[in-house]
């Protein structure tokens, strides 16, 4: 085990205490709640951070896919919530049979008549439930509140555990506490569809990062955020992480200078290349709040900060703006104290 | 072998035939021309494709990091050339000088004098040659062009091959032709500042996608172009690929049409998140050319097209906006014909 000062560059390191403290303070305030708290495992992808997660009490795990499922449940983690709207094949249903079949405690999202009545005649006698999607004002999925009841009554045969959506449009600024109102809504409005065709309810799922301390848990009995346990530029960008949140950073070498701005070894091959409209660069860096990189290619970050360019050959800590995306790039996350690294369990399980 | 209809989506399918066409078209006119051709691997990472590449009469591959060089190397190309400003330390050097011993014939860039010093302070004996990398227009890294004599004299007691640039401010729409000016203008201007510094120019190399049907080979010896053998949207939109040149596409299942659009399981983790400033949208459908994704996300891309849609549990080509990072998140390219997959040999040597 090397130093982490000649670990070559670029790589994702992972604050293990920081990890801790936001595995902790989330998890506490979901019991003070009294709501589930099932955290989303495609932000981290790692096997280590989901044991955390379930030893501070989490009721399962979200996934969004069926091989992050496999993935996970390979290594005891086999309470699984695919929470996508799986269009299920014979393959897929083969997969998660095989999955039940070791005991896993396996649910997928449908949200429409038609996919659900396809996961019906794919997954009968399975053992895996379902859960309705419904679009609370992100626009990217799920069926409209009121009809969640008809897409749960052409899964018939199935267990329809409840509805779940995913409040996306919080990634903006000063929209957070508006999404979190729009998830109550649309989810008390699709418990309704439910109950009216005579479904009962046992699972109202949501949560976002961004949305979480508004979280209507009058309405939600399950939240589902993901990237509160790294943060990112995003978070911070936001409000809704501090800098001091921030767990997961990509070291990276100061290659350059030309141009009197800084030029780093991390580009989009190991930070990811979301940059949102808000966003105020391609990343921060964690130790100088006013830096911006203005230019990112695969592997180059160009920086501009004021002052004095941190010299050439010398290391900085690279906040990526969505930890998600960057994690999925590296095979391995490097504890910041040493020891070894924590694999990206489900890197690539992207089907 | 499973049938193509069988493999999970999402993942990446390689029209083999195209890619054989693309790399001879490229090859033809390199020959024509006079100039050397050394390939951009970064775009492929795939020996498969760089054997295509060197059969077709390559000098070499180019490659971003050490870690491709290595990747490479194992699998037989042995004549590399790092096309980036590396900062050498003591574990990269060691590196270098591992393959070198190899029998590899082995080159990197720099872009400043103290880079300089630093590479010929811990590669001295290595056989290991450098290129001045100057700056062309792009403003990313690289010396001003009339300083490169300064900069190959501070590597002294190694050889210098020649200089180099990449001129990617050529990825602008109408920007291609005269960011090929500029290339020829910067490499003039550093062969003659080593020139004046009494050192032979032996390469004089340059290269992008969208600049090379302009490239100067009056002043440049040698090309090296990356995303040429696959395409992707974003030369689609620029006009330097027609949609019958695109050789990787993303297969993707329709799993909604929630508010009466598509939404495909290939996001953002598949394709990658690039949508560079003079992009229409986050990638393009192969078969739908008026189609665009107008929203993405980790695992689903939203498309709006004109039309009826594709039906739910159809399959469609997805265009990814860069080939170069959505190759990255990939461990295989599938031919479209069937066959074995073709190993991402270089996925995630990004350092």
């Amino acid at each position: 085990m090397p130093g982490m000062e000649l670990l070559p560059t670029p790589y994702l390191r992972v604050d293990v205490e920081r990890v801790r403290a936001n595995v902790a303070r989330v998890a506490a305030s979901a019991a003070a709640a009294g709501v589930a708290l099932r955290p989303h495992a495609k932000t981290h992808k790692s096997v280590d951070v989901a044991r955390l997660q379930l030893a501070a009490g989490a009721a399962g795990l979200t996934v969004a896919t069926v091989g992050e499922a496999e993935a996970f449940a390979a290594q005891g983690c086999t309470d699984l919530f695919v929470a996508y709207p799986l269009w299920l094949t014979p393959d897929l249903a083969r997969r998660l049979r095989a999955l039940a079949d070791t005991g896993a405690r396996l649910a997928v999202g449908v949200d429409s008549v038609h996919g659900a009545a396809t996961a019906a005649a794919l997954l009968a006698g399975s053992g895996v439930e379902l859960l309705v999607e419904v679009d609370s004002g992100h626009h990217r999925s799920g069926a409209e509140p009121r009809l969640a009841g008809d897409v749960a009554l052409a899964a018939a045969g199935l267990v329809v555990r409840g509805v779940f959506t995913f409040p996306g449009h919080s990634y903006t600024p000063d929209g957070r506490a508006a999404a979190a109102r729009d998830e109550a809504a649309a989810l008390s409005a699709a418990r309704t569809s439910l109950e009216a065709a005579g479904l009962p309810v046992a699972v109202v799922s949501g949560g976002s990062t961004p949305s979480l301390e508004h979280a209507d848990t009058s309405v939600l009995t399950e939240l589902r955020p993901g990237v509160y346990v790294f943060g990112d530029a995003q978070q911070w960008e936001l409000g809704s992480a501090r800098p001091d949140d921030v767990a997961l950073t990509a070291v990276a070498t100061v290659v350059s200078h030309a141009g009197g701005r800084l030029v780093l070894d991390a580009g989009s091959k190991v930070l990811g290349a979301d940059r949102a409209a808000y966003a105020t660069g391609s990343g921060r860096l964690l130790d100088h709040p006013d830096a911006r990189i203005v230019q990112l290619s695969e592997h180059h970050a160009v920086v501009e900060l004021p002052g004095p360019l941190p010299p050439l050959g010398s290391r900085v800590l690279v906040v990526p703006n969505h930890c998600c995306t960057a994690v999925n790039l590296a095979d391995e996350l490097w504890p910041a104290t040493g020891g070894p690294p924590w694999p990206v369990t489900a890197r690539g399980r992207n089907g």
